[in-house]
């Protein structure tokens, strides 16, 4: 079967003539780089180093020119030919590791270059790496020099449907049968199925299993296994496993994410690694490992290493948001209109402060964690040093730091690469609000708040309320106010919260207003102030009319079990929010300490007060399983039937995959078979 | 040319025998009903009144059982699957409401209910809706009877390649050609494209064009044409338009969002929409629209309609999240285990309060923003009788708020849903951090942080300090200690910020000792206490390092110029850090109003100070284009000719669509031609 599809010619042409308005990008560009106060090859090299720098333009360079490895048409791929292009991949990074004597890790920063997760990922990382800690000198021979010499690919298979990070709680068995010296591999139930394990679902031949050792009817623990899975030659999945690609997933398509099952599996003794724990095969003694706190070392190495990645996530998506944003105008900038040739010209999003605020902190996060992860490194070598002289001192404290930063850096990651799509607007490919919607809808709302609030103190407020007037008008009697909330039966009262919300929104108006009128500010300076106080306008809105609801609405007052429910959807509500938004109501001085602590006490205390009306509430919500279409969200409560269910239709579970090196044109073995007809 | 594949058959058969671990989700979910203080369906006659619970399930039983609209495979689908699934399911919709005599709001919940955003989504809304409002009674005649007979399909036609919402920067000129009583379109350069232009990529005929009006040499602002574009018989593109579907993007896969170029095409003078403003053929005399701020009625009405589509957001993710968070169980609660028939049992990640925390508030929120909407459709209504009567008072109120609420609203619902799919964990699709991450990585070091503070307060203190020692011994001897920076200049010091991180974390772990052991707190309470301190750590650390960089490090000082970037830098990360978590250092005394007020002001004045290194910064980290593949952040600038060079490739973009309603089958007609040879 042929290569992946080819989408780099277009079906259409284009006018030569037509140019973008205004300045060029790279006009725009160069005009940016003139202007920086300092070198940014020096500071590359600050950040990198030489060697590091000339080893990726040398990668770049192969890989750039490389036909096989050609970008241009993966952004329409399907998930089949995805795969295919995927798999492709894997096996020319093999080839062009022996041709130009790559390292591993030279191997894995291609495959970070070429950045198309594929099926062979865990092969090189997980798969390999366990072996080298865990395999004893005969395991080493049987599958790692294979593996080495990629005669054999392999998984990491640990997780399974019903159980993730928790390893005590896994199923798959791995019971010793004393008599035929040999472990039984099962699986006990539908849950127990492995389930995600990369490069599973349809290429890789053998498996580093996470299973429970049992011994003499005693449970050891989860321990690791080797086992084949597949014939090498004819890809056949071997008997007594049941083995496929889990299906559709959001992202990832490249890789096999698979499950696994097994039914009463005998491997040989061999196939438990060895190196820690073991179990001695003439006398059935099981002997665990030593100390596991030596492991601590080598987590917080990938630990250092995760933290560094994040670093790079950040670098890489505030450089996409940072060239295009630079390049994108939007509008003209009120105070400072910018005009070309004496044509008006709007304004580069990127010196709005509304877009600053969302890009600029992600470039400080890059460098931030850079030095965390430096340091972090650092850290390491030094612990190591001290345990090499028997000295455990610095073990529980980097444990837990580096614990808590791969964590932290982690979320931080995905946040960033949101923040950074959506300051990209619509051509981010966010459906989610970007600077138009912003500009369009808070400016209006800060304008009219700014009008009512100068109205107000001039005295020249309206006749008749409104939703506006009414919380400024107290706020500039008595901004003075404060919570008068000390115990939870304080906050029974819905109007409380609109008091609340009330005095903050305008507080916040109040000092944007001083800022713009007395200080003169321009409108750019205070676009993240006037995001802010519109936003407070907002919360206002929907706390008093939630609030309205439970003090008045007949309906609801009907229902008496409703309303006790909504009372304390309202609570969380209120109170939750408070609890985000604290910082402006300490601000504002309408809290204290002890207050802002009964406010997160009350959110604590209603969560689990709703706890047990937790799915009535949703079932309440009446959305059909037809509109769903979730595994996950069933009304009838079948997920684990039912994600099973979509793996066992994906349609590459319907064709055999051919993972020889050598061979970049058959990747799907059943197609070739029937061409061959 | 055939429907999309079916994919509603399995490749592989799982043994019956196998059932999930433990109770099954059927019943875990039947004892969850059981147990609420309330009947789902009174709250549901409650929220949505008996009329449209009926209507939806007499539509909901219509689709279910309609072969057409069956959802089995539109996961597997890549996107040329997709839209030829999307423009079948929208045909099919328009049979269906001629056989069930739907009304135009019964199709949209149909169409919302199907889930599948189609081609034809804007020709029922915004082309529709735009002809109603805008077309004089000759122009009614001529498209919009047509329209409603579903005999034309049309698109709405105002976003351009380089101008969002900003309707006064579009370049699409419409020029009046008095000699030949003609509008003259065109489009002077490549970013005055339409672009991103739901139905117009492959299957509309006819356009609703924002442009330029352009009268005797002088530009009369944006204003709407209608436009046809391709043969309704022969689906051809009419001469002088390039249109195309623009390529690839992140969801939405089912709709031919599209570009379209015009070069000097001449319409009649009945193109341009005349109900508001319109221009006198004979005379050339151009009449304005009258009183705009009439429109604002219409549009608070839209944007209600959006606030109660950000609740129904809220529902749907809820609903998904509950249902499968109460049956995924993970971990053993350390406080209360839970057994079945005497075996241990994990918990239901539903009691973690981590996860409530998470969920509960999106549930408190779909309520929150019912009500919200529920008040802006009363206002509206209360509007419009008291326009009637002339009187506008409460106009500028209305529009202010409802713009407010509808961005605020968008952007919880984009960030609720992604929510939610985090506390779902793997299964939820999600890459980031769930409940495994916080358990596997916070509860060690929050386990940690207490062991180091409880042996520090009772003396016992390590010989040696540790990073976390360091602080918690400083905070312990100075607990009241606060900030004592005053102007911009008290903030250069970096340690001040070390000072202030340590003094934060060492509180919030003192605060959740205090729960714990004085307290007597469970640690499923703690939970979220027990991840904040955890997060204050990692910062604290990683504030430290940066600040240590800036002050020692050797290769920095040498380079000065880079040494004042990273500098700013470290200012900003800091103070904005410091910012978005206000409340804690308010909740420990250790900043005032004055004092968060100085830092917001910094952190403004960072960013303006590393607005013109912004390029430079990013291009130090010298991500090759190779590895972006990215049109907007590629190294030379040619954002906008690489976006057309997506679109020209586009798979889509070689073949023609079939748009006939009575036509369910050929869908795709080059290919059909070719099959008839």
């Amino acid at each position: 079967m042929a290569p992946p599809p080819d989408h780099t010619k277009p079906h259409y042409e284009l006018p030569a003539s037509l140019k973008p308005a205004g300045p060029s990008g790279t006009d725009i560009l160069a005009r940016e780089r003139a202007r920086a106060s300092f070198s940014s090859d020096e500071l590359s090299l600050y950040l990198f180093g030489k060697e590091a720098l000339d080893k990726q333009d040398a990668i770049v360079a192969i890989l750039e020119n490389d036909s096989v490895l050609d970008k241009s048409s993966v952004y329409y791929y399907g998930r089949s030919d995805l795969f295919r292009y995927a798999l492709r991949k894997e096996k020319r990074l093999q080839q062009l590791q022996i041709e130009h004597n790559w390292s591993r890790e030279d191997v894995m920063l291609a495959d970070s270059l070429c950045d198309v997760p594929g099926p062979f990922n865990l092969n090189r990382t997980m798969f390999i790496t366990t072996l080298e800690k865990m395999a004893t000198d005969e395991q080493r021979k049987l599958y790692l020099e294979p593996a080495y010499a990629n005669q054999i690919t392999g998984c990491y298979a640990q997780t399974e449907l019903g159980h993730g990070s928790n390893v005590q709680g896994l199923e798959t068995t791995a019971t010793w049968i004393e008599q035929d010296k040999e472990f039984e591999i099962h699986s006990p139930s539908l849950t127990a199925s492995k389930w995600w394990i990369g490069g599973l679902g349809r290429s890789a031949d053998h498996a580093i299993l996470m299973a429970q050792l049992i011994v003499n009817g005693k449970r050891k623990g989860p321990h690791p296994f080797i086992i084949q899975i597949r014939d090498v030659q004819t890809r056949e999945i071997l008997p007594g496993r049941l083995i496929g690609d889990i299906g559709p997933k959001a992202g990832y398509g490249g890789v096999d994410n698979g499950f696994m099952l097994f039914d009463h599996v005998r491997v040989p003794h061999v196939a438990m690694l060895a190196k820690l724990a073991r179990l001695d095969p003439d006398s059935g003694l099981y002997h665990p490992p030593a100390n596991p706190a030596l492991n601590y070392g080598t987590l917080s190495w990938v630990r250092a290493n995760i933290v560094q990645q994040a670093s790079k996530v950040h670098m890489r998506a505030v450089t996409v948001a940072i060239r295009y944003c630079s390049i994108r105008r939007q509008f003209q900038d009120r105070d400072h209109p910018l005009f070309e040739n004496g044509k008006p010209l709007e304004t580069p999003v990127l010196d709005y402060t509304s877009v600053q605020i969302r890009v600029f902190p992600l470039i400080a996060r890059a460098f931030a964690f850079h030095y965390t992860a430096k340091y972090m490194f650092e850290l390491y070598h030094r612990n190591q040093i001290n345990m090499d002289k028997g000295d455990l001192s610095l073990l529980a404290d980097m444990h837990a730091t580096s614990s808590g930063l791969k964590s932290y850096t982690s979320i931080a990651s995905a946040q960033s690469i949101e923040d950074c799509r959506r300051a990209c607007g619509g051509h981010g490919f966010s459906l989610a609000a970007g600077l138009p919607t912003q500009y369009a809808n808070y400016l209006p709302t800060a304008r009219y708040l700014f009008k009512t609030m100068r109205a107000l103190k001039a005295g020249n407020a309206p006749k008749e309320d409104t939703v506006t007037t009414d919380y400024m008008r107290r706020y500039l009697r008595a901004r003075q106010e404060r919570a008068s909330i000390k115990y939870t039966g304080d906050l029974l009262d819905p109007l409380f919260f609109g008091r609340a919300f009330g005095h903050r929104a305008a507080y916040l108006t109040e000092r944007a207003l001083a800022l713009r009128d007395e200080q003169k500010r321009s409108w750019n300076e205070l676009l993240v102030d006037l995001f802010n106080m519109s936003k407070a306008h907002s919360e206002y809105v929907i706390v008093r009319q939630f609030a309205f609801a439970i003090l008045s609405d007949d309906d609801l007052n009907r229902r008496p079990a409703i309303r006790s429910v909504m009372q304390q959807i309202f609570l969380l509500y209120a109170c939750h929010t408070m609890v985000e938004e604290g910082a402006d109501f300490f601000a504002s001085g309408f809290i204290d300490s002890e207050q802002f602590a009964l406010l997160r006490a009350t959110v604590q205390k209603t969560m689990a007060e709703l706890r047990p009306n937790a799915v009535a509430l949703v079932d309440a919500f009446k959305l059909p399983d037809y509109l769903l279409n979730s595994a996950l969200g069933r009304s009838d409560g079948k997920v684990y039937e039912s994600l099973f269910d979509f793996a066992l239709r994906e349609p590459l579970n319907a064709v055999k995959w051919n993972t020889d090196v050598n061979d970049l044109q058959t990747l799907d073995i059943e197609r070739a078979e029937r061409a061959k007809l």
